[in-house]
């Protein structure tokens, strides 16, 4: 069980360091010496075969030779070397080796039979490994350090505090160390996994779930391990209170292609990842410095009422600016009651009772007036019901340590969160030093505060719905599968996929194969005009694409003539075998939607739907979801597209049915979760919405036989 | 001519201080001692009739009893006197006059008076005003500082360098300096121009373009006074070869609000103010301390050669993110050409040899083998064909003193910019400083870095097309005249309107009206069919919305039914008279457009055109350029727009006459240009886009009688 063993981990009372030196410039002496800076209270043991004493500690020849028990084996040495020490800590009942050694399965082939190597060794004894190929980790509750950092090494104190951060990048992990130390910012523990040869993303992050010293969870995370088992942790921290903000390296082309020579990790597509791990409740920021000022806020400031902003500013331009900023943002300018303005008479002429608030237009008679007179007027400010939270941003000004000390005083009472921006680049030093005693993070631009807002609100409101998916498939699984065992692998035809639809209760706008000109016509005068006719084959999928789709036909002579027209389309596509028309009444359509599903290698099925029909691309109005998404969780995503007021009876159309669409969707989703990998895709495009009727007016899917 | 007047206001011989103090909280005080503080090397008189020496010079009683020639004269006593301390500056000559003190037109209607009385004294004597409500200003080479901000009372040197800032607020040009000296930033001049009541934005717009101490322009805006002689500046700043970039504030609801109160000047619609400057080449950034950091990069870096940047990091983590957030930007990360490659191969392992760089991830054996190792491989990289721009992400790592120098020793022999980006916080600080140092800026994050290279690439890709405007209409102005004669104020029915399309040379499908069922059936038989059908009221202009148009009238008793129909639509509509119907052809599209024109009141005639047609709001896909944008810039604006793919030959649809497409919305915007402000709006939508063929469906105006 990885929990135990993790917790031995940031809690050992023993560690060994193996490869220890009194050289500094190399790891086993860097890391013993940090070790011993930040005061860590259990045995250190340093080995090394050359030398009696490392840095004035009795040195061992090897980790056996210690004769008490370790729980951590730190391994700093050469590559070459490496089998050598595992085996040795192996040998000796290591509960854990920490492997900073590079050049193993990120460097290619011979490194990545080294590394199943050690696993191997390790395994068969029991011993867990963190790395290789990774910079270590600190405990701030232990008082262990074991990371190779030079933000560690030019401060004088571990940043402890709440958040646990978990990284696939030590060298970025330094980095967002360095960030923590300029903004106050604390860890309940901060480790780097490298390779991540044993222990791994998922088992930290379970870890910080269940540690009562972690409140926030930050993750730097290159490619997931077990995709599902990440989701599933990131639900289990929701519920536990704890919020997890991540960074996922590897978002587009370059980027994947530089993780892949980086780490041995494989990132997924992106918008999968960010479709679930969104789903699963957990906060994207897009870089990792930033990340650290986000987990801050988190960590140290209550969540916004409401969406309205109090902007304050020693500058009306600053003020502009930031309410500009926090409108583009997609929060809003608060306006204060007119109680408040009543209150801030005795504190102000009317003239400068508003906001954003400009100190520079209040005379400087009232301002001096009395010693708390800033804090009087941000606390009656604050205190306003229409304010949801305060930005207080702080251009070069003569008291800057007094704003900030102000600041920190309505932080306290507010209940609200007060957020700092110093605007004022290092003049403001001495302000922000206040607030990093005080334990409150800084943010550097007005832009870095209104993402913590637009995340904290987005989340509250998250919190509060249903996402319960759904115990049963709403459809007979029996039809269902009755409906698959017709189907051939590859692409399935349309009016096939209009049966499977059909089988799980989605209607369609129907229609018949008609192998002749006369069958055709024979159908036609069946199913009444008008009609569309479309070609059928299966090795046609964009059918609209090659004039395969016949709309609008009036007559049965223009039945025979379409026909003709569409085998002579289908004639002109390379090997595509023509096996008729298939023959439709026309739909109707106010709006055309595309709902459709695909499999994906790492999260399974994943559902997709928008606006725009055929033009669905070019149009970019779709929400991704896992299939398994719930009704709200569907309708919440469905309103939120740009087209949505489509729905609403935009412009003299009639209204939709929404609730039928968001059923529609759902039964979309959870065919594909019930049908699994046999499923490749599917895709009902256009669903035509007209008033009460929504009906497919075409589909098409890709099948795969099973395994 | 205000050319002269700020050449000697930015060079004056002798500056007064009118209610200059010994106390360093006035502003009489501070702003003597800055005088002083920076050498300004000429005659320096405090006005003060209480005392005979001021910090320890001679005093005098009021500016007429200096008895010498005065250039300028700071005004800094309180509000009540004023009027007088302006008399005294006109009576003895001064040719400018700086004030500082607030509670003017930004006060209300007594300050606007007061601000007003100032003026005409001061334009009776020929004596010209900067303020009030500001903070001043300071000239680097005449070793002037006549600006209050702490950012200069805290650091012992003028940031002397070839950037004009030209801002509207005080503080925020105060915050903009400190954020100036932590980059290393420089400055010809600087000065905030508060309520702009005589000199303004232009006068030092039209001044920095003129200056050959400046190279780079940043203005700070609120709202203009003169907006066209604004966009004319920055046409001709880069027409010299001086990029300007500029922050608006007041773009939203809310910051616009902040702006009015502000200020006494008035934002004006945010999105034609883009438009407008943006076309004419300047660059826009939403936030005032970025616009430093941008500006800073102008000033000392040179254009990238092309798209492709080369991410170095000391971090796998760091590059793969960089590499992410490249992409995001629109920028490609490069790829190194085989011969780099080869060329790289006697300095590190072929495994690390690849863009993203990854210095971690070459052995140190290889790292140490030579002194300026690092620099050789940057050189290489950066010497690549393929690589258009550096981007070095320095993480917390040993030598980042040393890694500052590589990159400013490679930058200067790169012809290319290397972009430093500091990801290492505060531990980076002495890297920095070197960088400061060496007149090179440095980012806070990657962004920031690819925002330059985004702008910075688009304005030299800019410079190279024609934006000449067209000498003559591309239609008869007598047709024009003519069709206009028949429009009465008001909104102008679609016939109308396009028939006044028709007289500029852009093809509808036509339409003439039916007053009865029996006339309609009548015309149609003339027409052929199918048809459509519109109602025709003047009260009524999105005639859809209402039900007001039928499609696919096939026969003659369609025509009889449709029309009872739509009279019946009408006369729902409450107050609309109905005229009759609109006969017309049926158009095919595979894409509607809408092209429209209207009439702004600070810009003049505006162009607007897009994909979705009635949908358009919905499709938010449209681009809004000046009407007299020449062809060039409508198809560049064209082409960059989501669903352009359409007229493209999208999914097997005929290619559009893209040709045609631009000259009628450069028609439409000829014809807006030469109405003026009586065409308060036009618009032909939709447009039907099918192959060669290119209708104007419907179209609708709005027109003002003449004044």
């Amino acid at each position: 069980m990885s929990l135990d063993t993790i917790a031995t981990i940031l809690n050992p009372r023993a560690v060994a360091i193996v490869g220890a030196s009194d050289e500094l410039q190399k790891w086993g002496g860097s890391m013993l010496a940090l070790l011993r800076k930040f005061h860590y209270g259990g045995q250190i043991y340093p080995v090394n075969p050359k030398s009696q004493e490392v840095q004035g500690l009795p040195a061992f020849a090897s980790v056996r030779a210690i004769a008490a028990p370790v729980d951590v084996a730190l391994v700093a040495v050469p590559n070459e070397r490496v089998l050598d020490a595992i085996r040795d800590c192996a040998g000796a009942g290591v509960k854990a080796v920490l492997m900073v050694t590079s050049q193993f399965a990120e460097a290619g082939e011979q490194g990545r039979a080294l590394q199943e190597q050690v696993v191997a060794i390790a395994r068969a004894a029991g011993t867990r490994i963190i790395g290789p190929n990774c910079m270590g980790y600190f405990s701030s509750h232990a008082s262990l350090c074991l990371l190779n950092s030079q933000a560690l090494m030019r401060n004088a104190s571990l940043p402890a505090g709440s958040i646990a951060l978990v990284s696939q990048s030590g060298a970025l992990a330094g980095t967002m160390l360095a960030r923590a130390y300029d903004l106050g910012a604390g860890f309940s523990f901060c480790v780097s996994l490298g390779n991540q040869a044993d222990l791994e993303v998922c088992d930290f992050l379970e870890y910080a779930i269940a540690d009562a010293h972690t409140r926030v969870i930050s993750l730097y995370v290159e490619g997931l391990k077990d995709p599902l088992r990440f989701l599933d942790l990131l639900r289990r921290a929701r519920a536990a209170g704890k919020p997890v903000l991540l960074t996922k390296a590897g978002r587009t082309d370059s980027g994947q292609r530089a993780v892949q020579s980086h780490t041995a990790s494989m990132a997924g597509a992106y918008r999968t990842f960010e479709a679930c791990v969104r789903h699963a409740g957990a906060v994207i920021v897009d870089d990792p410095l930033e990340l650290v000022v986000q987990a801050a806020a988190w960590a140290s400031l209550p969540a916004p009422a409401k969406r309205g902003v109090a902007v304050f500013s020693g500058s009306g331009g600053g003020g502009a600016v930031a309410s500009d900023l926090v409108d583009e943002a997609g929060l809003r300018a608060a306006t204060l009651s007119g109680a408040t303005v009543q209150a801030l008479a005795a504190l102000m002429p009317a003239a400068s009772a508003h906001l954003p608030f400009d100190l520079g237009s209040v005379p400087a008679a009232d301002r001096l007036r009395q010693p708390d007179w800033l804090k009087r007027v941000l606390a009656t400010m604050m205190a306003d019901d229409h304010v949801g939270a305060g930005l207080f941003v702080m251009t070069t000004q003569p008291d800057m340590v007094g704003a900030a000390e102000t600041v920190i005083a309505c932080q306290r009472d507010a209940g609200k969160p007060l957020l700092f921006v110093n605007a004022a680049s290092s003049c403001g030093d001495a302000a922000v030093a206040r607030l990093r005693e005080a334990g409150l993070p800084h943010f550097a631009s007005v832009k870095e505060a209104t993402r913590f807002l637009v995340n904290r609100l987005a989340d509250a409101r998250a919190a509060g719905t249903d996402e319960t998916p759904a115990a049963q498939p709403p459809f007979s699984r029996a039809e269902v599968d009755a409906a698959c065992r017709q189907l051939r692998a590859g692409l399935v035809p349309e009016h096939q996929a209009k049966q499977l639809l059909c089988a799980a209760g989605i209607a369609t706008t129907g229609g018949e194969v008609a192998a002749s000109a006369g069958e055709a016509v024979e159908l036609a005068r069946r199913l009444g005009f008008p009609l569309a006719m479309k070609v059928v084959s299966p090795q046609i999928s964009h059918k609209s694409d090659i004039g395969g789709v016949a709309l609008d036909i009036a007559d049965e002579a223009m039945v025979a003539s379409r026909f003709a027209d569409l085998r002579a389309a289908a004639g002109k596509v390379p090997g595509a075998v023509f096996e008729g028309c298939l023959l439709q009444r026309m739909a109707r359509a106010d709006a055309e939607l595309l709902v459709g599903t695909h499999w994906d290698a790492q999260f399974g099925a994943m559902l997709t739907f928008g606006f725009g029909g055929t033009l669905v691309e070019l149009q970019r109005d779709t929400a991704l979801l896992p299939a398994t998404a719930s009704r709200p969780a569907i309708a919440r995503a469905l309103s939120a597209l740009r087209q949505y007021p489509l729905l609403n009876g935009y412009r003299g159309r009639p209204p939709a049915r929404v609730d039928s669409i968001v059923e529609l969707i759902h039964r979309m989703g959870q065919l594909a979760a019930h049908l699994g990998e046999r499923l490749a895709e599917c895709e009902a495009n256009p669903v035509m919405v007209h008033g009460d009727t929504i009906l497919v007016a075409d589909a098409r899917a890709v099948w795969k036989e099973e395994q």
